[in-house]
Protein backbone atom coordinates (compact mmCIF):
# COMPACT_ATOMS: atom_id res chain seq x y z
CA UNK A 1 0.00 0.00 0.00
CA UNK A 2 1.65 3.43 -0.86
CA UNK A 3 0.22 5.62 1.93
CA UNK A 4 1.87 8.52 3.77
CA UNK A 5 3.08 6.18 5.83
CA UNK A 6 4.76 4.58 3.08
CA UNK A 7 6.47 7.10 2.37
CA UNK A 8 7.65 8.41 5.16
CA UNK A 9 9.16 4.45 5.75
CA UNK A 10 10.74 5.23 2.25
CA UNK A 11 12.28 8.53 3.58
CA UNK A 12 13.17 7.15 6.96
CA UNK A 13 14.95 4.42 4.54
CA UNK A 14 17.07 6.38 2.55
CA UNK A 15 18.81 8.44 5.67
CA UNK A 16 19.55 4.56 7.58
CA UNK A 17 20.83 3.66 3.72
CA UNK A 18 23.69 6.00 4.64
CA UNK A 19 24.59 4.44 7.60
CA UNK A 20 23.77 0.85 6.36
CA UNK A 21 23.07 0.41 2.80
CA UNK A 22 21.26 -2.68 2.53
CA UNK A 23 19.21 -2.16 5.75
CA UNK A 24 15.87 -1.46 3.96
CA UNK A 25 16.16 -3.47 1.10
CA UNK A 26 12.68 -5.06 1.49
CA UNK A 27 12.52 -6.54 -1.88
CA UNK A 28 14.79 -8.89 -3.60
CA UNK A 29 16.44 -6.90 -6.94
CA UNK A 30 14.20 -6.98 -9.53
CA UNK A 31 11.03 -7.99 -7.79
CA UNK A 32 9.71 -4.17 -8.39
CA UNK A 33 8.94 -5.06 -11.99
CA UNK A 34 6.54 -7.25 -13.33
CA UNK A 35 5.99 -8.92 -16.85
CA UNK A 36 2.60 -8.36 -18.22
CA UNK A 37 0.03 -11.89 -18.89
CA UNK A 38 0.94 -11.69 -22.68
CA UNK A 39 -2.90 -13.49 -22.86
CA UNK A 40 -3.74 -9.34 -21.75
CA UNK A 41 -1.96 -7.69 -24.10
CA UNK A 42 -2.75 -6.30 -27.55
CA UNK A 43 -0.23 -5.47 -30.23
CA UNK A 44 -2.39 -3.20 -32.69
CA UNK A 45 -0.15 -2.75 -35.91
CA UNK A 46 -0.20 0.51 -37.59
CA UNK A 47 1.63 1.63 -40.92
CA UNK A 48 3.73 4.16 -38.23
CA UNK A 49 4.56 0.77 -35.82
CA UNK A 50 3.01 -1.08 -33.30
CA UNK A 51 0.85 0.24 -31.01
CA UNK A 52 1.31 -2.03 -26.96
CA UNK A 53 -1.73 -2.28 -24.71
CA UNK A 54 -2.37 -4.11 -21.62
CA UNK A 55 -6.13 -4.60 -20.85
CA UNK A 56 -7.72 -4.52 -17.50
CA UNK A 57 -9.52 -7.52 -17.19
CA UNK A 58 -10.13 -7.37 -13.53
CA UNK A 59 -12.21 -3.99 -13.83
CA UNK A 60 -14.26 -4.88 -17.40
CA UNK A 61 -13.91 -8.94 -17.34
CA UNK A 62 -16.97 -9.30 -19.95
CA UNK A 63 -16.32 -6.44 -21.63
CA UNK A 64 -12.30 -7.35 -22.21
CA UNK A 65 -13.35 -10.74 -22.71
CA UNK A 66 -15.48 -9.22 -25.63
CA UNK A 67 -12.44 -7.33 -27.12
CA UNK A 68 -10.59 -10.45 -27.32
CA UNK A 69 -13.07 -12.62 -28.68
CA UNK A 70 -13.06 -9.78 -31.37
CA UNK A 71 -9.20 -9.41 -31.63
CA UNK A 72 -8.92 -13.53 -32.09
CA UNK A 73 -11.51 -13.60 -34.97
CA UNK A 74 -9.62 -10.73 -36.48
CA UNK A 75 -12.62 -8.11 -36.56
CA UNK A 76 -9.84 -5.22 -36.90
CA UNK A 77 -7.78 -6.00 -39.28
CA UNK A 78 -8.26 -3.76 -42.15
CA UNK A 79 -10.39 -1.22 -40.48
CA UNK A 80 -9.25 2.06 -38.86
CA UNK A 81 -8.54 5.02 -36.92
CA UNK A 82 -11.77 7.37 -37.62
CA UNK A 83 -11.43 9.87 -35.23
CA UNK A 84 -8.45 12.02 -33.71
CA UNK A 85 -9.87 15.12 -31.57
CA UNK A 86 -7.23 17.45 -30.37
CA UNK A 87 -6.56 17.29 -26.25
CA UNK A 88 -9.24 14.44 -26.14
CA UNK A 89 -8.79 11.02 -27.69
CA UNK A 90 -7.94 8.96 -30.73
CA UNK A 91 -10.54 6.59 -31.81
CA UNK A 92 -11.05 3.29 -33.75
CA UNK A 93 -13.25 1.00 -34.89
CA UNK A 94 -15.30 0.47 -38.49
CA UNK A 95 -15.06 3.09 -40.74
CA UNK A 96 -18.77 1.77 -42.71
CA UNK A 97 -20.22 1.41 -39.45
CA UNK A 98 -23.22 3.42 -40.64
CA UNK A 99 -23.42 1.56 -43.93
CA UNK A 100 -24.74 -1.11 -45.20
CA UNK A 101 -21.30 -3.09 -45.32
CA UNK A 102 -20.62 -2.98 -41.87
CA UNK A 103 -18.23 -5.66 -40.89
CA UNK A 104 -20.20 -8.49 -38.79
CA UNK A 105 -19.22 -9.52 -35.42
CA UNK A 106 -18.93 -12.68 -35.32
CA UNK A 107 -19.65 -14.65 -31.99
CA UNK A 108 -18.91 -11.69 -30.13
CA UNK A 109 -21.73 -9.98 -27.99
CA UNK A 110 -23.55 -7.02 -29.79
CA UNK A 111 -24.19 -5.54 -26.20
CA UNK A 112 -22.54 -5.60 -22.74
CA UNK A 113 -24.40 -4.45 -19.22
CA UNK A 114 -21.96 -1.58 -18.09
CA UNK A 115 -18.87 -2.29 -16.35
CA UNK A 116 -17.88 1.57 -15.82
CA UNK A 117 -17.15 0.72 -12.32
CA UNK A 118 -17.00 -2.06 -9.78
CA UNK A 119 -16.95 -2.94 -5.99
CA UNK A 120 -13.98 -2.18 -4.15
CA UNK A 121 -14.10 -4.98 -2.20
CA UNK A 122 -10.99 -7.53 -3.80
CA UNK A 123 -9.08 -4.37 -5.44
CA UNK A 124 -5.92 -3.64 -4.00
CA UNK A 125 -6.01 -0.21 -3.95
CA UNK A 126 -2.63 1.54 -3.65
CA UNK A 127 -3.40 5.19 -2.32
CA UNK A 128 -1.76 8.25 -3.41
CA UNK A 129 -1.91 11.09 -1.06
CA UNK A 130 -3.21 13.59 -3.39
CA UNK A 131 -6.55 16.13 -3.29
CA UNK A 132 -8.33 14.84 -6.61
CA UNK A 133 -10.47 17.53 -8.35
CA UNK A 134 -12.76 14.12 -9.42
CA UNK A 135 -13.08 11.37 -6.71
CA UNK A 136 -12.04 11.22 -2.70
CA UNK A 137 -9.54 8.42 -3.21
CA UNK A 138 -7.39 7.92 -6.14
CA UNK A 139 -3.98 5.99 -6.27
CA UNK A 140 -3.04 2.13 -8.57
CA UNK A 141 -4.87 -1.37 -8.60
CA UNK A 142 -3.14 -3.96 -11.29
CA UNK A 143 -1.09 -1.03 -11.73
CA UNK A 144 -3.45 1.07 -13.78
CA UNK A 145 -4.75 4.55 -12.58
CA UNK A 146 -8.42 4.34 -10.18
CA UNK A 147 -10.47 6.16 -8.49
CA UNK A 148 -12.83 5.24 -5.38
CA UNK A 149 -16.02 6.64 -3.26
CA UNK A 150 -14.81 4.39 -0.50
CA UNK A 151 -17.67 1.56 -2.18
CA UNK A 152 -16.92 0.96 -5.89
CA UNK A 153 -13.66 1.90 -7.80
CA UNK A 154 -13.22 2.70 -11.35
CA UNK A 155 -10.19 2.83 -13.55
CA UNK A 156 -9.37 6.70 -14.20
CA UNK A 157 -9.32 8.31 -18.18
CA UNK A 158 -5.61 9.50 -17.55
CA UNK A 159 -3.77 10.29 -21.05
CA UNK A 160 -3.00 6.78 -22.49
CA UNK A 161 -5.53 5.12 -21.06
CA UNK A 162 -8.09 2.56 -23.43
CA UNK A 163 -11.57 2.78 -23.12
CA UNK A 164 -14.51 1.29 -24.79
CA UNK A 165 -16.51 3.51 -26.73
CA UNK A 166 -20.95 3.66 -26.97
CA UNK A 167 -23.66 5.53 -28.33
CA UNK A 168 -26.75 7.36 -25.68
CA UNK A 169 -27.49 3.47 -24.36
CA UNK A 170 -24.94 2.57 -21.58
CA UNK A 171 -24.90 -1.04 -22.99
CA UNK A 172 -24.03 0.03 -26.14
CA UNK A 173 -20.36 -0.13 -26.03
CA UNK A 174 -19.05 -3.83 -26.66
CA UNK A 175 -15.25 -3.33 -27.85
CA UNK A 176 -15.76 -2.68 -31.27
CA UNK A 177 -15.19 0.59 -31.41
CA UNK A 178 -12.11 1.70 -28.94
CA UNK A 179 -10.16 5.08 -27.90
CA UNK A 180 -7.00 5.88 -25.82
CA UNK A 181 -6.85 9.19 -24.26
CA UNK A 182 -4.90 11.70 -25.89
CA UNK A 183 -4.97 15.24 -24.10
CA UNK A 184 -5.77 16.31 -20.42
CA UNK A 185 -7.36 13.71 -19.00
CA UNK A 186 -11.12 14.14 -19.33
CA UNK A 187 -11.99 12.56 -15.96
CA UNK A 188 -15.69 13.98 -16.16
CA UNK A 189 -16.36 10.38 -18.44
CA UNK A 190 -15.01 8.29 -15.25
CA UNK A 191 -18.01 5.88 -14.43
CA UNK A 192 -19.58 6.62 -17.90
CA UNK A 193 -17.48 4.15 -19.87
CA UNK A 194 -16.28 1.07 -19.33
CA UNK A 195 -12.15 1.89 -19.17
CA UNK A 196 -10.06 -1.09 -20.22
CA UNK A 197 -6.62 -1.12 -20.61
CA UNK A 198 -3.52 1.22 -20.67
CA UNK A 199 -1.05 2.08 -23.42
CA UNK A 200 2.38 0.30 -22.13
CA UNK A 201 4.11 1.78 -25.80
CA UNK A 202 3.90 3.75 -28.93
CA UNK A 203 0.58 5.77 -27.74
CA UNK A 204 2.83 8.88 -29.74
CA UNK A 205 1.41 6.48 -32.72
CA UNK A 206 -2.08 7.42 -32.09
CA UNK A 207 -1.53 10.61 -29.99
CA UNK A 208 0.18 12.10 -32.88
CA UNK A 209 -2.00 11.67 -35.55
CA UNK A 210 -3.38 14.34 -37.93
CA UNK A 211 -7.12 15.55 -36.44
CA UNK A 212 -9.64 14.59 -38.04
CA UNK A 213 -11.95 17.88 -39.77
CA UNK A 214 -15.76 16.08 -39.38
CA UNK A 215 -17.66 17.96 -36.92
CA UNK A 216 -16.68 18.73 -33.10
CA UNK A 217 -15.58 15.19 -32.64
CA UNK A 218 -13.31 15.68 -35.33
CA UNK A 219 -13.91 12.14 -37.21
CA UNK A 220 -12.07 11.77 -40.06
CA UNK A 221 -13.83 13.44 -43.05
CA UNK A 222 -13.10 10.57 -45.27
CA UNK A 223 -11.07 7.08 -45.72
CA UNK A 224 -8.25 8.15 -47.57
CA UNK A 225 -7.52 10.41 -44.22
CA UNK A 226 -7.72 7.33 -41.75
CA UNK A 227 -5.17 5.31 -40.41
CA UNK A 228 -5.59 1.80 -41.15
CA UNK A 229 -5.18 -0.77 -38.69
CA UNK A 230 -3.15 -3.90 -40.33
CA UNK A 231 -3.59 -5.93 -37.76
CA UNK A 232 -4.51 -5.97 -33.87
CA UNK A 233 -3.45 -9.40 -32.08
CA UNK A 234 -3.57 -10.52 -28.51
CA UNK A 235 0.11 -10.49 -27.31
CA UNK A 236 0.11 -14.69 -26.89
CA UNK A 237 -0.72 -14.84 -30.80
CA UNK A 238 2.21 -12.73 -31.74
CA UNK A 239 5.39 -14.43 -32.63
CA UNK A 240 8.04 -14.71 -30.22
CA UNK A 241 10.17 -12.57 -31.58
CA UNK A 242 7.77 -9.96 -32.72
CA UNK A 243 6.78 -9.69 -28.79
CA UNK A 244 7.94 -6.76 -26.88
CA UNK A 245 9.58 -7.32 -23.44
CA UNK A 246 8.31 -5.35 -21.37
CA UNK A 247 8.24 -5.32 -17.98
CA UNK A 248 5.91 -2.62 -15.82
CA UNK A 249 7.18 -1.38 -12.19
CA UNK A 250 4.55 -2.66 -9.62
CA UNK A 251 2.73 0.13 -8.07
CA UNK A 252 3.08 -1.85 -4.46
CA UNK A 253 6.80 -2.06 -4.75
CA UNK A 254 9.27 0.34 -2.95
CA UNK A 255 10.65 1.18 -6.07
CA UNK A 256 6.97 2.93 -6.91
CA UNK A 257 6.87 4.62 -4.12
CA UNK A 258 10.21 6.84 -4.37
CA UNK A 259 9.20 7.06 -8.02
CA UNK A 260 5.88 8.96 -6.35
CA UNK A 261 8.00 10.58 -4.16
CA UNK A 262 10.49 11.76 -6.54
CA UNK A 263 7.37 13.11 -8.66
CA UNK A 264 6.04 14.88 -5.74
CA UNK A 265 8.52 16.81 -4.32
CA UNK A 266 10.80 17.58 -7.08
CA UNK A 267 13.70 17.88 -5.56
CA UNK A 268 15.82 18.32 -8.95
CA UNK A 269 18.11 21.27 -9.21
CA UNK A 270 16.08 22.95 -11.94
CA UNK A 271 12.98 23.50 -9.60
CA UNK A 272 12.80 26.68 -7.11
CA UNK A 273 9.59 25.50 -6.19
CA UNK A 274 9.00 21.36 -5.72
CA UNK A 275 5.66 21.51 -5.22
CA UNK A 276 4.77 18.46 -2.61
CA UNK A 277 2.11 17.60 -4.35
CA UNK A 278 0.92 14.99 -7.10
CA UNK A 279 -1.99 14.43 -9.37
CA UNK A 280 -3.09 10.83 -10.18
CA UNK A 281 -2.91 11.49 -14.29
CA UNK A 282 0.26 12.96 -13.58
CA UNK A 283 1.94 9.74 -12.57
CA UNK A 284 3.03 6.63 -15.33
CA UNK A 285 3.86 3.33 -14.01
CA UNK A 286 7.03 3.38 -15.12
CA UNK A 287 7.88 0.86 -18.17
CA UNK A 288 11.05 -0.79 -19.10
CA UNK A 289 12.26 -2.68 -22.25
CA UNK A 290 14.36 -5.97 -21.16
CA UNK A 291 17.35 -7.22 -23.62
CA UNK B 1 -16.48 36.61 -9.98
CA UNK B 2 -17.59 32.68 -10.50
CA UNK B 3 -17.82 31.53 -7.23
CA UNK B 4 -20.73 28.93 -6.11
CA UNK B 5 -22.52 31.51 -4.75
CA UNK B 6 -22.96 32.92 -8.53
CA UNK B 7 -23.20 29.59 -9.68
CA UNK B 8 -26.26 29.22 -7.02
CA UNK B 9 -27.54 32.66 -8.30
CA UNK B 10 -27.01 31.31 -12.32
CA UNK B 11 -29.12 28.51 -11.01
CA UNK B 12 -32.03 30.37 -9.61
CA UNK B 13 -31.82 32.30 -12.49
CA UNK B 14 -32.67 29.22 -14.80
CA UNK B 15 -35.51 27.92 -12.69
CA UNK B 16 -37.04 31.53 -12.58
CA UNK B 17 -36.70 31.81 -16.13
CA UNK B 18 -39.02 29.59 -16.93
CA UNK B 19 -41.21 32.32 -15.14
CA UNK B 20 -40.18 35.46 -17.49
CA UNK B 21 -37.38 34.33 -19.55
CA UNK B 22 -35.44 38.14 -19.61
CA UNK B 23 -35.42 38.01 -15.75
CA UNK B 24 -31.90 37.33 -15.18
CA UNK B 25 -30.55 39.14 -18.18
CA UNK B 26 -27.65 41.25 -16.62
CA UNK B 27 -25.47 41.49 -19.44
CA UNK B 28 -26.32 42.93 -23.11
CA UNK B 29 -26.40 40.48 -25.75
CA UNK B 30 -22.66 39.92 -26.69
CA UNK B 31 -21.53 41.44 -23.75
CA UNK B 32 -19.69 38.23 -22.90
CA UNK B 33 -17.37 38.08 -25.49
CA UNK B 34 -14.32 39.93 -25.37
CA UNK B 35 -11.63 40.71 -28.88
CA UNK B 36 -8.11 40.27 -27.53
CA UNK B 37 -5.76 43.19 -27.92
CA UNK B 38 -3.68 42.45 -31.80
CA UNK B 39 -0.88 43.83 -29.56
CA UNK B 40 -1.43 40.94 -27.10
CA UNK B 41 -1.44 38.20 -30.28
CA UNK B 42 1.20 35.97 -32.10
CA UNK B 43 0.80 34.70 -35.27
CA UNK B 44 3.14 31.66 -35.59
CA UNK B 45 3.06 30.60 -39.10
CA UNK B 46 3.89 26.64 -39.51
CA UNK B 47 4.04 24.83 -43.62
CA UNK B 48 1.22 23.17 -41.77
CA UNK B 49 -1.03 26.74 -41.37
CA UNK B 50 -0.94 29.34 -38.44
CA UNK B 51 -0.87 29.29 -34.63
CA UNK B 52 -2.79 32.08 -32.80
CA UNK B 53 -1.25 32.74 -29.38
CA UNK B 54 -2.51 35.61 -26.62
CA UNK B 55 0.31 36.62 -24.76
CA UNK B 56 -0.38 37.55 -20.94
CA UNK B 57 1.79 40.22 -20.11
CA UNK B 58 -0.29 40.85 -17.00
CA UNK B 59 1.86 38.16 -15.35
CA UNK B 60 5.11 38.43 -17.15
CA UNK B 61 5.76 41.80 -17.99
CA UNK B 62 8.98 42.05 -18.83
CA UNK B 63 9.51 38.40 -20.38
CA UNK B 64 6.29 39.21 -22.91
CA UNK B 65 8.01 42.78 -23.55
CA UNK B 66 11.08 40.72 -25.17
CA UNK B 67 9.31 38.42 -26.99
CA UNK B 68 7.71 40.97 -28.21
CA UNK B 69 11.14 42.78 -29.08
CA UNK B 70 12.26 39.32 -30.48
CA UNK B 71 8.77 39.28 -32.53
CA UNK B 72 9.55 42.67 -34.33
CA UNK B 73 12.97 41.71 -34.66
CA UNK B 74 11.82 38.77 -36.92
CA UNK B 75 14.48 36.33 -34.31
CA UNK B 76 12.10 33.72 -34.99
CA UNK B 77 11.62 33.44 -38.68
CA UNK B 78 13.05 30.44 -40.21
CA UNK B 79 13.83 29.03 -36.89
CA UNK B 80 11.85 25.47 -36.06
CA UNK B 81 10.01 23.11 -33.10
CA UNK B 82 12.97 21.84 -32.51
CA UNK B 83 10.92 19.46 -30.00
CA UNK B 84 8.09 17.40 -29.87
CA UNK B 85 8.04 14.88 -26.46
CA UNK B 86 4.57 12.85 -26.09
CA UNK B 87 1.90 13.97 -23.16
CA UNK B 88 4.22 16.78 -22.67
CA UNK B 89 5.18 19.98 -24.74
CA UNK B 90 6.52 21.02 -28.48
CA UNK B 91 8.92 23.23 -28.13
CA UNK B 92 10.27 26.06 -30.69
CA UNK B 93 13.69 28.39 -31.03
CA UNK B 94 16.86 27.73 -32.37
CA UNK B 95 18.15 24.70 -34.06
CA UNK B 96 22.05 25.96 -33.59
CA UNK B 97 21.70 26.64 -30.31
CA UNK B 98 24.85 24.91 -28.76
CA UNK B 99 26.29 25.97 -32.40
CA UNK B 100 28.63 28.64 -33.10
CA UNK B 101 26.07 29.93 -35.73
CA UNK B 102 23.40 30.40 -33.23
CA UNK B 103 21.11 33.64 -33.73
CA UNK B 104 21.85 36.57 -32.54
CA UNK B 105 18.82 38.19 -30.10
CA UNK B 106 18.92 42.29 -31.26
CA UNK B 107 18.17 44.63 -28.94
CA UNK B 108 16.25 41.77 -26.81
CA UNK B 109 17.18 41.13 -22.84
CA UNK B 110 19.99 37.91 -22.44
CA UNK B 111 18.01 37.24 -18.95
CA UNK B 112 15.29 37.91 -17.12
CA UNK B 113 14.43 38.17 -13.27
CA UNK B 114 11.84 34.94 -12.59
CA UNK B 115 8.52 36.65 -13.18
CA UNK B 116 7.17 32.88 -12.67
CA UNK B 117 4.10 34.38 -10.01
CA UNK B 118 3.11 37.92 -8.89
CA UNK B 119 1.20 39.14 -6.15
CA UNK B 120 -2.37 38.45 -6.03
CA UNK B 121 -3.34 41.72 -4.70
CA UNK B 122 -4.49 43.62 -7.93
CA UNK B 123 -5.53 40.73 -10.39
CA UNK B 124 -9.37 39.67 -10.59
CA UNK B 125 -8.97 35.80 -9.78
CA UNK B 126 -12.67 34.36 -10.75
CA UNK B 127 -12.60 31.36 -8.69
CA UNK B 128 -14.11 28.08 -9.66
CA UNK B 129 -15.19 25.73 -7.27
CA UNK B 130 -12.56 22.80 -7.37
CA UNK B 131 -10.73 20.44 -5.57
CA UNK B 132 -7.41 21.16 -6.98
CA UNK B 133 -4.27 18.89 -6.41
CA UNK B 134 -1.48 21.26 -6.69
CA UNK B 135 -3.23 24.73 -5.61
CA UNK B 136 -5.42 25.67 -2.34
CA UNK B 137 -7.17 28.33 -5.02
CA UNK B 138 -7.67 27.95 -8.64
CA UNK B 139 -10.20 30.29 -11.55
CA UNK B 140 -9.18 32.42 -13.87
CA UNK B 141 -7.24 35.77 -14.84
CA UNK B 142 -7.72 37.92 -17.95
CA UNK B 143 -9.20 34.43 -19.71
CA UNK B 144 -6.18 32.38 -18.45
CA UNK B 145 -6.34 29.64 -15.98
CA UNK B 146 -4.73 30.61 -13.02
CA UNK B 147 -3.81 29.19 -9.44
CA UNK B 148 -2.85 31.03 -5.96
CA UNK B 149 -1.81 30.33 -2.97
CA UNK B 150 -3.79 33.16 -1.53
CA UNK B 151 -0.89 35.66 -1.90
CA UNK B 152 0.74 35.14 -5.12
CA UNK B 153 -1.08 34.10 -8.36
CA UNK B 154 0.09 32.14 -12.00
CA UNK B 155 -0.96 30.65 -14.79
CA UNK B 156 -1.50 27.16 -14.46
CA UNK B 157 0.46 24.41 -17.13
CA UNK B 158 -3.01 23.57 -18.98
CA UNK B 159 -3.41 22.10 -22.12
CA UNK B 160 -2.54 24.79 -25.02
CA UNK B 161 -0.55 27.12 -22.55
CA UNK B 162 2.62 28.87 -23.72
CA UNK B 163 5.62 29.21 -21.21
CA UNK B 164 9.09 29.92 -21.70
CA UNK B 165 12.02 26.94 -21.95
CA UNK B 166 15.26 28.16 -19.50
CA UNK B 167 18.21 26.29 -18.41
CA UNK B 168 19.55 25.80 -15.01
CA UNK B 169 19.39 29.13 -14.06
CA UNK B 170 16.13 30.50 -13.01
CA UNK B 171 16.82 33.76 -14.81
CA UNK B 172 17.82 31.98 -17.93
CA UNK B 173 14.33 32.37 -19.83
CA UNK B 174 14.72 35.34 -21.96
CA UNK B 175 11.72 34.08 -24.51
CA UNK B 176 14.07 32.46 -27.18
CA UNK B 177 12.62 29.52 -26.55
CA UNK B 178 9.02 28.72 -26.20
CA UNK B 179 6.89 25.87 -25.79
CA UNK B 180 3.34 24.63 -25.55
CA UNK B 181 1.56 22.13 -23.35
CA UNK B 182 0.72 19.00 -25.46
CA UNK B 183 -0.18 16.76 -23.12
CA UNK B 184 -1.83 16.18 -19.53
CA UNK B 185 -1.17 19.20 -17.78
CA UNK B 186 2.21 19.10 -15.95
CA UNK B 187 1.08 21.22 -13.02
CA UNK B 188 4.57 20.40 -11.18
CA UNK B 189 6.04 23.27 -13.74
CA UNK B 190 3.66 25.98 -12.13
CA UNK B 191 5.91 28.75 -11.09
CA UNK B 192 9.05 27.37 -12.13
CA UNK B 193 8.77 28.69 -15.07
CA UNK B 194 7.26 31.82 -16.74
CA UNK B 195 3.78 31.04 -18.32
CA UNK B 196 3.28 33.91 -20.59
CA UNK B 197 0.35 32.88 -22.85
CA UNK B 198 -2.51 30.55 -24.34
CA UNK B 199 -2.84 29.66 -27.75
CA UNK B 200 -6.29 30.36 -29.76
CA UNK B 201 -6.17 28.34 -32.07
CA UNK B 202 -4.03 25.90 -34.80
CA UNK B 203 -2.86 24.09 -31.08
CA UNK B 204 -3.28 20.71 -33.17
CA UNK B 205 -0.13 21.78 -35.82
CA UNK B 206 2.18 21.64 -32.46
CA UNK B 207 0.43 18.50 -30.57
CA UNK B 208 0.11 16.58 -33.90
CA UNK B 209 3.51 16.56 -34.87
CA UNK B 210 5.58 13.61 -35.13
CA UNK B 211 7.90 13.00 -31.43
CA UNK B 212 11.23 13.52 -31.64
CA UNK B 213 13.73 11.01 -31.13
CA UNK B 214 16.74 12.08 -29.39
CA UNK B 215 16.75 11.30 -26.03
CA UNK B 216 14.26 11.27 -22.83
CA UNK B 217 13.55 15.15 -23.78
CA UNK B 218 12.81 14.01 -27.33
CA UNK B 219 13.85 16.79 -29.02
CA UNK B 220 14.35 16.06 -32.95
CA UNK B 221 17.38 14.21 -33.80
CA UNK B 222 18.37 16.60 -37.32
CA UNK B 223 17.27 19.64 -39.07
CA UNK B 224 15.30 17.63 -41.57
CA UNK B 225 12.99 16.42 -38.50
CA UNK B 226 11.96 19.48 -37.57
CA UNK B 227 9.10 21.94 -38.69
CA UNK B 228 10.17 24.99 -40.08
CA UNK B 229 8.78 28.35 -38.32
CA UNK B 230 7.67 30.55 -41.70
CA UNK B 231 7.20 33.26 -39.45
CA UNK B 232 6.12 34.69 -36.03
CA UNK B 233 3.93 38.55 -36.26
CA UNK B 234 2.32 40.40 -33.59
CA UNK B 235 -1.22 40.46 -34.57
CA UNK B 236 -1.06 43.90 -35.36
CA UNK B 237 1.19 43.63 -37.89
CA UNK B 238 -0.87 40.87 -39.52
CA UNK B 239 -2.26 42.20 -42.69
CA UNK B 240 -6.11 43.10 -41.81
CA UNK B 241 -7.11 40.35 -44.45
CA UNK B 242 -5.18 37.49 -43.18
CA UNK B 243 -6.15 38.60 -38.97
CA UNK B 244 -8.51 36.13 -37.24
CA UNK B 245 -11.50 38.04 -36.41
CA UNK B 246 -11.47 35.81 -33.13
CA UNK B 247 -13.45 36.29 -29.88
CA UNK B 248 -12.72 34.91 -25.88
CA UNK B 249 -15.42 34.32 -23.72
CA UNK B 250 -15.25 36.40 -20.46
CA UNK B 251 -14.34 34.35 -17.43
CA UNK B 252 -16.28 36.84 -15.42
CA UNK B 253 -19.61 36.83 -17.13
CA UNK B 254 -22.55 34.63 -16.79
CA UNK B 255 -22.26 32.64 -19.91
CA UNK B 256 -19.36 31.61 -18.14
CA UNK B 257 -20.84 30.71 -15.26
CA UNK B 258 -23.13 28.86 -17.61
CA UNK B 259 -20.00 27.07 -19.32
CA UNK B 260 -18.61 25.71 -16.01
CA UNK B 261 -22.34 24.58 -14.58
CA UNK B 262 -22.30 22.60 -17.79
CA UNK B 263 -18.96 20.85 -17.52
CA UNK B 264 -19.32 20.09 -14.36
CA UNK B 265 -23.06 18.72 -13.84
CA UNK B 266 -23.00 17.19 -17.19
CA UNK B 267 -26.58 16.60 -17.31
CA UNK B 268 -26.70 15.17 -21.19
CA UNK B 269 -28.39 12.00 -21.48
CA UNK B 270 -25.23 10.42 -22.29
CA UNK B 271 -24.11 10.57 -18.82
CA UNK B 272 -25.36 7.87 -16.06
CA UNK B 273 -22.73 9.57 -13.39
CA UNK B 274 -22.95 12.96 -13.87
CA UNK B 275 -19.73 14.31 -12.37
CA UNK B 276 -20.94 17.34 -10.17
CA UNK B 277 -16.73 18.07 -10.22
CA UNK B 278 -14.19 19.92 -12.32
CA UNK B 279 -10.99 20.41 -12.98
CA UNK B 280 -9.22 23.76 -13.86
CA UNK B 281 -7.73 22.17 -16.81
CA UNK B 282 -10.72 20.58 -17.91
CA UNK B 283 -12.36 24.53 -18.31
CA UNK B 284 -10.97 26.10 -21.64
CA UNK B 285 -12.42 29.55 -22.26
CA UNK B 286 -14.42 29.09 -25.10
CA UNK B 287 -13.84 30.96 -28.69
CA UNK B 288 -15.59 31.95 -31.16
CA UNK B 289 -14.21 33.08 -34.83
CA UNK B 290 -16.77 35.99 -35.96
CA UNK B 291 -17.69 36.50 -39.72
Amino acid sequence: MLTMRSLSLLASCLILSSLAITACAEEPPGAEWRKPDPANLLYMQLESGTVVIELAPAFAPNTVANIKTLVREKYFDGLAVIRSQDNYVAQWGDPAEDEADVRPIGTAAESIAPEFQRPLEGVALSRIDSRDAYADVVGFADGFPAASDGKQVWLTHCYGMLAVARGMEPDSGNGTSLYVVTGHSPRHLDRNLAVVGRVLDGVDKLSSLPRGTNGPLSFYASREEMAPIISIRLGRDVAKENQLNIEIMRADSNAFADYVKSRTFRNEDFFVEPTGRIGICNLNPPTRLVE
